[in-house]
């Protein structure tokens, strides 16, 4: 459960594709994706150096989803080892965008890409602001005051 | 969504079977069932007239799970049709105990049994109990003072 | 659990919200909408004259999700009845369009839209095409031979 | 997502809490339990040296669920680190059973116990046996013919 950050841009966090995370297809079921993309975000924050659960809970900030998006290239199976790859897309201290791959760990193959849009708020769901001390995470420069 | 109660203390509720609960044996995932007896939950408080919902917000006091169980008889697949059936089993003012059955709509064939039991608490998880008004919907006597 | 067409293009199906879908932020976790539209899906599908289970199991044509995307519009609260609103938005032989909308049953307040799109395959995932006794339900006209 | 056995019998196995295991008590929804005995399960597998997928599809051997149970201990909150201990507890050549605890990672606080029975069925899920070259890793003895 290591991440590290390549390409100057993606954090990668391998994943173990869990038999609940199938369908009777026999591959992966398609919103499990998001999930998957949620494990990146964690591990992103984390490889940044904070925890987004002490952003929710210290801050009372949270990033609330307002977009996902996911294309499917091939399927993923139980008893496969993938790697998920999240990069910070753009940021304001409003709204943060991350882009996703999912990779085959072995094959190296790309089963898919996506993308989220996350609106920062307060405990309420009011638009908020990143807080200061969390701008640096995002490469957003100081505030001036 | 409506449900009615049977023999004096089941309460039913249809539910369809959804894709994203089947996994690569082409049948429900077990840790789903579990779901659907929260379902069975909560259609039985609104047969007995309240809502889970407004007993954790208007009264603050939650129903944290402390034991499930489940038995598995048959197989349950995508495009059935199932009905699950919730009986409370025992209830005092700080510990509630429910008993269910999956049961195939039009075969009627019994797919599961299973049994959970719940701690009356409040927000921070520490033990408390029922609230007095809501006595009545487990058969509970009114206290005296 | 019966569902209609409206405006001679949605059909629509309720579902009630599961206490398994919200998280800890006291709404419905991002990835549940996608299993939403899956359950809208389904009720098209029926809405339209036939069972997507049969499709799969005795056409051996499976509609593999290549995109999916969702805008989140309000959260979705545990206790609340939502209504899943499902279109075709495009169809070939070969590629199947939907949208949704999902809007919450009594404020009749719109919570989220999406859309996916949807391969024809084999059950070796290959490219194929619907079945012909199929291509009606799509509004696609009868091959010619 | 290295695991390895402990006191010659329980299999460890980290796992992080996902937000998408939590649910509007802020604490892991109790299915979710079931889920990460499965993760321990196919750990238990690998650790024994053999694959699970692999036994399904090579074999054609599956090991479906009868019978599942979980006392909840402590809730267990996103952002904290889990591990999964999987123990063989009874094994016949037609029914395994497991037990397994789950155990704060960094508190060694006791979260919750379970156990899982598993019948050994053919793909058709009729009764069968485990493969002869299987049974070792369930410490049974050599088949006499």
């Amino acid at each position: 459960m290591r991440e590290k950050t390549t390409h100057a841009e993606f954090v990668e966090i391998p994943v173990s594709v869990r038999y609940a995370e199938t369908d009777r297809m026999g591959i992966v079921y398609y919103a499990n994706y998001l999930v998957w993309f949620e494990v990146g975000r964690v591990a992103w924050c984390r490889a940044k150096g904070f925890q987004y659960a002490e952003m929710e809970s210290r801050e009372e900030r949270l990033m609330v989803v307002a977009e996902a998006g996911c294309r499917y290239k091939a399927p993923a199976h139980f008893g496969e080892d993938i790697i998920v790859r999240t990069a910070l897309a753009k940021a304001t201290d409003r709204v943060i965008r991350y882009r996703y791959e999912v990779v085959g760990k072995d094959s190296g193959q790309l089963l898919a890409t996506g993308e989220t849009a996350h609106v920062v708020t307060d405990p309420e769901f009011r638009p908020a602001r990143l807080p200061d001390s969390y701008r640096r995470y995002f490469s957003l420069p100081p505030r001036r005051h």
